[in-house]
């Protein structure tokens, strides 16, 4: 196979790449690197380039306007080396490679000025105590009072172990401390403040790492915070330096609880069980721990410096983290325990941070509609915003807010597993070995797929199950009831154990010499998913008497948004039929929402106040989503007027 | 012997008794009681009754008034049976005898006007919460919370272990719960009011003893509360009916804490030491918890009932049970770690109630000045009062307070074990076998005493370490300075192994075969103590520039104040002289200062000022005190201008 040399600027590196190569992969060769938010799948456009000269086939330019390939843009990871070329790669999106070591450390910017003095509420203030004397005779924690009163800190609380080692730690800092702060909670913004540690004193954590004296006069040593999302299937922590807001470091893994089930319903299920709960309790503290250990290990923080953590997720992940039964959740009317749990200490939750440390829960609206979308809603900007927007964040529930800075609709609906590649003959989750893109030939009916890690497939993911069927519909493999269409004359298409099925990758290609398949009952059951969800965005535009096509902005969050693709969404009539410009792929808004309710007292204040002005439309209370859902049934619609751009495809023929 | 017949009117019961019983003795075995809050020594005037007719000899009258004895009233504690007698027993003194159990249940009248609703911050709450409907799907917890806010209680602290209970509560109750919550905390007049339990829903507990829902409409089921006061030898506790304030019953027991030495200096000192401070917590929480445990099962009360407690008790004793570390308050310049202890959980400190019932300490002023006396003081009512007060409360400390409505100065001073029986050769505590008071023939100088329980003596405790010492001074056995008179021709006074010495009871008389007696060291212990406790009193009348004459009422609480023969402790010197109508013996007010304090918000308001005003007098800071402790190393004291009465005896020749 013939090799051609990429040049690129303003570096001047070079890289020598096989016939077929991405621009990404020749990136890489030279040691450069793109963002590639979307996971290198042309949707979120951060890792375009320009093409100065060369040969160049670009595969896929969703996220490019005309006038940027006017210009000479591409998607590095889209397009596809014919030849030598020169590429100029923008600086902003240039990231350097951390040589030093293998590990990726993954910053992620202030998301908004940062001042900790006005915006955070865990603080740390120098004291230089009076020592006392015969004629000030003051107690240990009255003087410590009066420093603090000094710096406007009055009345703290002051926890009974904490006050347990106050003289020792008074007299062996000399009278002269550190005092890590609550300035006021999210419960009681006048309350009292809380006094959460005093260094020096520990003796088993030396004094500099505790609380670093500053040099001079200098503010005090670091603080950190972290904020968690705890989603059904994964975990995601931000380790934050709360005095420049920074977050040093991000980690993700899978929700530990995984093994006790795949969804919502079945985790709550498995907590009725005898000691279910508890061990649901155990297995997602134990993922936060772990990716804590993680966090800190990497920056070299001690877990003790961790004076602040704040937690979203959907109600049921909530309820299992604090150990809060879920049973009500999941049966009518769906009450759940708590939407706003109130402030609690690290202690209380089991997480191995500084066991005073503040834990804040972000606030929920309802059972299915938790946390993790008001820490969306907050972390999209959607609520300060003139904009008809609609949010939605896609799992195996999907949650959806509709509004502008003026009010706020938000509904749930149940999609089913089939999204996260549960329920499917030949499902899996997102991981190596997933097909997660399919394309097939409109004429041959012959697949083309990417898998996961490039291996040889073993199933097929979510992402994957969406693309195959729009792909099957869109060029006339299955019908609008998402029948198929055996008569087509392609092997592929036959009768298995599960009925009618299509073959996407014959034994001989797979892991596991299988076929793998997907069968009429997998695209029903895509179909009731899609057709769920879709009816949540109308029946919500319905509820304020809007409609779908007048929303300004469709912003995608969570982990869903990050791997699908739109054009075969709205092929599929998942997502409704609008311009590519509304749509908004945001990326885990829920830890970002948890993230800057760590930073800032304002954040917080804003989204008590999205979970305060929700209205929540309870989609089983009548007919109207029924109505939405069945009519959705259909590939893309039964309104075919709602879906333009599909007709149009369909008016070309390839599907009639 | 001859026996008599007493005929107590208005019962017309008799009794028959020999000559020489007391009146007491009659009335016992009649069946009948008299108060006898003194103990039987003549001092209280509780159990007056009124001769009618009949031969009886007045042994002591110091608490008639002369109209008393002209209206024949006799102290039936004094007064000795010589013949036939009709007696007439006033019925407000009159107590039936429990004859239907063998236990003493002691209820003590609540000390004002009480009414829970508008006195006391642990209250219970009726909730009939509507159910949960899909129109009407609120949380759980914001279900209750509207319901509570219905009552006045907004935006309640829910505890994590109770959240996690919440639901099942709820629907187990089904949707009809009463609520234990503390309305409002000593910390924080306006902060949030706490949920501490809701019932019914403990399995554990049938669910009309945690919380019985009233028949009909009316307030829900009995909290209970507990008064504790932690003195250095004894522990006091009060059960307390909060619904109706009354004080169903209380129980003292020696501090656990005494095996580990008998006064604060040797318990910090044992605190000290490796483990030693989390054993001597875990002493004084025994005994708390022995004692709740009796309390409770006499009174048929689940402790999980009992809601609130207050604490009380010296520095020392609060920051031991507390688990304080309390080095600091030993050493110059005497820095305790918190005078006023902040609201507490029961769980936090590890007594035996409902884990989160409400705990708090009452506030102290210094290291030797603590809660006990401000709770004495807001018992004594003198910080109400225009009359200027002295109080005092003696134990192995004297802590002192002087004032009235509109100031209040206090100070402490270390009087030594000597009070108490200890450090005394012959020494011992106020229990069985200890001689308790005596009285000297000023011819003889032969002793007659009375022995704690009627036994053959075993040693003498403090008490009777100063009827004997003020009796030697007296009959002239020693001279002011406390020293023999060798030359009296008595073979009671000899040279004993510690030096001069006088036999108080040979050792044919003894419990143990040896005498028992009194040294030289002994009685220059004593006068150091009284020189102490008496400079207190100078010091701190002279620190506000009044007499100590001008002092309008002596109130005297303590154990000290309960068996102190007065007369003879104003001829040591140890108390000023003045009209016996100004002393006041009111009994352990520290532990009704708790009592008080766990009935009434405005008693928390008024001793949490009290603690505020009290201004603290530091004996070590200059020569004031030094000088007053000099003067007062005499018998009664250098200038005898302030004794009077004591000079008026030695006029009369017996000491010169």
């Amino acid at each position: 196979m013939a090799s051609h040399t990429l040049l690129f600027h303003p570096s001047n590196k070079t890289a020598t790449v096989p016939t077929g190569a991405l621009i990404v992969d020749a990136l890489r060769e030279a040691g450069l690197e793109v963002g590639q938010p979307c996971g290198g799948q042309g949707r979120c456009g951060r890792c375009a380039v320009v093409v100065e000269s060369g040969t160049i086939r670009r595969r896929s330019t969703i996220r490019l306007s005309a006038a940027d390939l006017e210009a000479g843009y591409a998607l590095a990871c889209q397009s596809v080396v014919e030849g030598d070329a020169a590429i100029f790669v923008p600086e902003q999106e240039q990231v350097e490679r951390r040589l030093v070591t293998d590990r990726s450390v993954s910053k992620v910017a202030v998301p908004f000025p940062y001042d900790p003095v006005r915006d955070q509420t865990v603080r740390a203030f120098a004291l230089d105590l009076e020592a006392p004397t015969l004629d000030d005779a003051t107690d240990d924690l009255g003087r410590v009072e009066r420093a603090l009163a000094l710096q406007g800190i009055r009345n703290p609380d002051v926890p009974l172990p904490l006050l347990r080692e106050l003289g020792d730690r008074l007299r062996r800092g000399n009278w002269r401390v550190s005092a890590v702060v609550e300035t006021d909670n999210w419960r009681q913004p006048d309350g009292p403040p809380r006094l959460i540690d005093l260094g020096p004193g520990r003796r088993d954590v030396p004094l500099e790492r505790l609380l670093p004296e500053p040099p001079g006069d200098g503010p005090p040593g670091r603080l950190y915070g972290i904020a968690i999302d705890i989603g059904t299937t994964t975990v995601s922590v931000f380790l934050v330096d709360l005095q420049t807001g920074e977050a040093l470091d991000t980690a993700a893994e899978y929700n530990g609880q995984i093994a006790r089930g795949e969804d919502v319903i079945s985790r709550i299920i498995f907590a009725g069980k005898n000691n279910g709960l508890g061990e649901l309790t155990q297995q997602v503290r134990g993922t936060v721990n772990e990716l804590l250990s993680r966090l800190t290990q990497r920056a070299h923080v001690d877990p003790l410096q961790i004076y602040k953590a704040t937690v979203t997720g959907n109600t049921t992940m909530t309820h299992l983290f604090l150990g809060l039964p879920p049973a009500s959740i999941r049966l009518a009317p769906y009450i759940p325990a708590v939407n706003r749990p109130l402030p609690l200490l690290a202690a209380e939750v089991g997480l191995n941070i500084h066991p005073r440390a503040a834990v804040d829960c972000l606030p929920g609206v309802a059972s299915y509609v938790g946390a993790d979308i008001t820490a969306g809603v907050l972390a999209s900007g959607m609520a300060e915003s003139d904009a008809l927007t609609m949010f939605i964040d896609v799992g195996t529930n999907g949650e959806m807010a509709l509004g502008n800075r003026d009010w706020l609709v938000t509904c749930a609906c149940s999609a089913g597993p089939a999204f996260e590649g549960a329920g499917v003959v030949c499902g899996m989750r997102a991981t190596r070995g997933a097909i997660e893109e399919v394309w097939i030939n409109s004429h041959s009916h012959e697949p083309t797929y990417r898998v996961i890690g490039g291996t040889a497939p073993r199933g097929v993911c979510g992402s994957g199950l969406i693309a195959l069927t729009a792909e099957l519909f869109i060029t006339g493999v299955v019908d609008k009831g998402g029948k198929f269409k055996m008569d087509l004359g392609t092997p592929r298409l036959r009768e298995g154990a599960h009925g009618p099925e299509y073959v996407v990758a014959w034994a001989a290609e797979t892991a596991h010499g299988r076929d793998i398949v997907v069968t009429k009952v997998d695209i029903d059951n895509l179909m009731r998913a899609k057709a769920a969800i879709y009816a949540g965005f109308s029946v919500l535009a319905q509820s304020v008497g809007v409609n779908l096509g007048d929303v300004e902005r469709l912003l995608i969050g969570g982990s869903f948004g990050k791997y699908i693709n739109v054009e075969k969404a709205v092929q599929l009539g998942l997502l409704p039929d609008m311009p590519w410009d509304r749509f908004h792929f945001l990326g885990n808004t829920s830890v970002m929402g948890a993230y800057m309710a760590l930073l800032s007292r304002e954040a917080r204040a804003r989204v008590t106040a999205i979970a305060g002005k929700m209205t929540y439309i309870e989609l089983s209370a009548d007919n109207t989503f029924y109505d939405a859902f069945t009519s959705a049934l259909f590939l893309p619609h039964t309104d075919l007027s709602r879906f333009p751009t599909v007709a149009a495809l369909e008016g070309n023929g390839r599907n009639s």
